[in-house]
């Protein structure tokens, strides 16, 4: 850590703060610039947290932190990309996992008429969620178990892994018992509780970037589910908040390009909730399998403009196919269709 | 609602975007403009999301909603202020509350030390972090239940009521028996099975906006608890994110003031999150008081360069007993000191 | 457009806002709804600014505009995508176009050593700052007059055409004189004074997106230019300011393919600025292509740690090499190396 | 500046840092970090652009700069404020100085009534523009000359000294024969020829900051006209972008604390662009009083109604009277009506 004293900081307010950075376990090396002072605390088994507070110190700008605050999700830990294995589905060996289902499950024939399309198209996983986190407590929030009950028989039929969204510590042990992969939604990422219990099961995490989170705090946030003792953790980024009012978010591939140059997790994109509208989900779908990308989540409904939720985002069963094709034709890495 | 068809819809897709929206309950107005078409959707008894599902429908381009999302925390509803009594103080009553004490409780003597500071310069509550939410796992989490302990025992000889966060509903029952008020933390304001679990108790809450929510998002999460069953609501401004660098947030005074417009619910300002800067607590505290908050939620340490959290937005005791000074002095709303 | 008159408005209230909506030169259409009056102004000839401002009128709570302010530019006028040509190169003609070259003109050698790299790698275009709008008036703040000159060099040499800012009126004739193309940087994306300036000319203008700007605000920057008569206008999309610290700005590939489905102009993506970091450039060059760009513009240097402005996001000549090859193998829109 | 070199890098990545920071004439100081190696480059008279290019070479993974970036705007520079004259009012005196007038110049009554009103309640200076900077090239760009004679005019009459926008450097000649003060509008805060012009006139400059900038990127903007000669500079806070959507935009009443601890210049607030609504504008005018602005800028117009520009924001001539009694009742600075 550098602590970069103000330029009309005293003398003694300079040896207070070396005292300090000694007392708290590390070494103090000063740097006398023709302006200011600056002096690095260096060491690797010092009380990190009262450096940090130094800047309250009197005649201290700024503490600089150096070092990169994740370790387990760190690439430099793990130079070879981390492989999660979902009901026999692999994401992060290389092939573009495609991920597709409706955003809430409504009724069994809502759900299984798509999960046998999206099977159908080559699609890998089935989403749909069951508990549904709602802006106003007056929409649609989901049909609960009932959901999961259908979509455990959608999965029967068609072979394919689901995921879904867990909201609350309290329904985790549930939602393990039915889904293949569970979802931590975009606004629960910085949930500490909710990662801390789900740190502690072994099934595969998705974890959504918070809409105005930074590469770095997504990357803390899933470092409490490796720390906690779950190492099948894959990202999926879905969508910042800017100030373009024409799309629901901006997806932000970049983000996707850095979190694999940081981490050895694998990342997913969410084309759907990334821009709110369908004309945009077929070039973006190319665009993030493009930058690298370990596979997609897709929004599809037999009959979007009756979708009690995303409506406005989801592609339809043909939409969703010839997207598929899309992808198999342009880039090899895609699916083939079953 | 307002359907906004696409300059280039059909006579087909006009007609069937009227039928749906009778299907769904309620009357449909056309107006033929010289460019295109709109369709006003008119009623108090139809199915609401069916309508804004028709976004996905051919040949429209937009659906607008016209009337507010929230019903029971609007001022249409209810034109006098809401007044919360949390232990005797009174919260939306005409007089400038504050709230002070640190960021975490990190020992007894740091809290008693806190307290006695703050009831002698005329502090209304005491609050105090527990459970502490933190971006890295490697954080300090805050000593839980230990440090519920210390602050009813800093309540026990002060008489301050006291308000802690609750970040899991499992523990809302636990933090429910020891503190006065419960808070829900910024990254916590959508949490919606936290936010049902604390509409079931009688305990008031402060709910705190989140970083990068509307002011519209925040007052529907207060519906939330009311819908629920509890109607003892303080909202909390606490700083939105934004480009600047130099502020941890951007307290956000307009909210505040367009928040007591909309809603009935009392509002309060925590200039020590919202700017990061001890330096700025003072003077946003002033301007809080006048834009019309209802009360002040400060950071207090004894000693801030030693805190384990917070401290450079911390004021220190003597830093704090200048700030009441000057709220009373030039503020007669603003509480007299002890 | 669309006036929601107040849940509380008075009827004396909506027949003031009838009346002047007629005086406006629009009818009214009134629908009155369970809860509030919404008036619809309808008519092609009415003057609109006047029914904008009735947001001011008593009993009014919202004024909505429900065409595209642009005319213009829309693909509603004009389906087919403009091709602009640039000293014979095609713009969104269906090549991917690859403009390239340093930030900053430093020296001959610089730019010449930087040019026959970009031809020999395939590049069509060669860019180079002659002006630059720097933040700090300490920063180096470009050659001017003597940069033009060593780009016209370098173009007769390698017969690629140039583009270069252009950041005041005052420039304008000069810079014309010099260039193929002028390029409107991001920072005055909004200087109209400039843009109604450049209107009067022929040479096809490069804008940029502002980085706070939404794709309609840039589209109306783009009207002012068609508006005053220049067709000949190119997209930028160079990344939007978010929260992310990590990138230098937030490339918006969703903004390439929307204004390319709202607008029939070609539209380019700026990996370098978009994401201010070399390593992010060749994914993101990708993911451009694949999302439907018509071309890149690129920062290329020889020795990019010694580049007087940008290094950090700059390929040095081998990196562009290498991003060439690897467009022109997976992509075969992107343009062969001579 | 601190060079932070990656964890990873190797000896001769760092041994070429070091050379390269001696020959850009600044001595490196070298610090062997547990984990990695830090470098600070020392000096004042060395080439620091070429430092920032480091960021570019081998092993380098951040250039982390520790001095402020702005000289002649610093207070550390000059610990007394600056009080700048304008035709008689000193803004930075202690006064609350008040400017108000209407958005756009429209006609002669228009403009004289307001002008009127504006002196009658107290006001210190009249507002108009002249030229406008519209989002539309379809919108009222002002009435131009026309204006600037409407508004000497009005100045002869009251006695009020006037301040209008600038647009473009071409129009700084003939503005500045008639304008007490010139107005460099938000969207042209980093217009830098404008700026550059603007610098060798000695008329003082209302330099509002951009909606995206950060308080640095706004002092640096100043820096460019104070290095050019015109020490005259009064800073402007009217509003960043933010994700709200019921305010135009966020007025950020902590960038005038901390644009006043930073800087000498005077600082002004508008809260009607900062707000955007009429309601808004008295508790935002009061909390910008309380947290130490310089003064005001406010719209007003005898009929808001039929504004041809900002018509929402625009207080009418009784609300102006009426918010000028809060300020004098409640605020001793504020001045007093004539």
């Amino acid at each position: 850590m550098i602590v970069n004293m103000s330029s009309i900081a005293t003398e003694e307010e300079i040896r207070h703060v070396i005292e300090r950075i000694k007392e708290c376990g590390y070494q103090a090396h000063v740097i006398h610039g023709s302006e200011r002072t600056v002096i690095g605390a260096v060491g690797s088994n010092g009380r990190r947290a009262e450096i940090e507070a130094l800047r309250a110190a009197p005649g201290v700008e700024e503490v600089i932190q150096i070092t990169h605050p994740f370790k387990l999700v760190s690439r430099q830990l793990r130079q070879r990309g981390t492989i999660v294995d979902v009901g026999g589905v692999k994401i992060g060996g290389g092939d573009l996992v495609v991920i597709a289902g409706p955003c809430s499950v409504e009724s069994g024939e809502q759900l299984m008429a798509t999960a046998r399309a999206v099977k159908a198209a080559g699609g890998n996983m089935l989403r749909g969620g069951a508990y549904k986190p709602r802006t106003s407590p007056y929409d649609f929030q989901g049909l609960g178990v009932e959901a999961l009950h259908l979509l455990r028989d959608a999965s029967a039929e068609t072979g394919l892994p689901i995921v879904t969204e867990v909201m609350s510590e309290v329904d985790v042990e549930i939602v393990a018992e039915y889904a293949d992969m569970l979802q931590v939604g975009a606004r629960n990422m910085q949930n500490f509780s909710l990662l801390r219990k789900l740190a502690t099961f072994e099934r595969p995490i998705l974890l959504k970037r918070g809409p105005s989170a930074t590469v770095k705090e997504w990357l803390l946030a899933a470092e409490y589910l490796l720390a906690g003792g779950n190492a099948n953790v894959v990202l999926c980024e879905r969508g910042i908040k800017t100030f373009e009012t024409a799309t629901r978010n901006t997806l932000d591939l970049s983000a996707i390009a850095l979190a694999k140059e940081l981490s050895h997790l694998p990342v997913l994109a969410d084309p759907s909730h990334g821009t709110g509208l369908r004309s945009l989900v077929p070039p973006m779908s190319k665009a993030a399998a493009a930058v690298g990308a370990d596979g997609l989540i897709i929004e599809v409904h037999p009959c979007p403009e009756r979708a009690l939720s995303d409506g406005p985002q989801s592609l339809d069963l043909a939409g969703f196919a010839e997207l598929m094709k899309g992808l198999g034709k342009e880039y090899p890495r895609a699916v083939k269709a079953a």
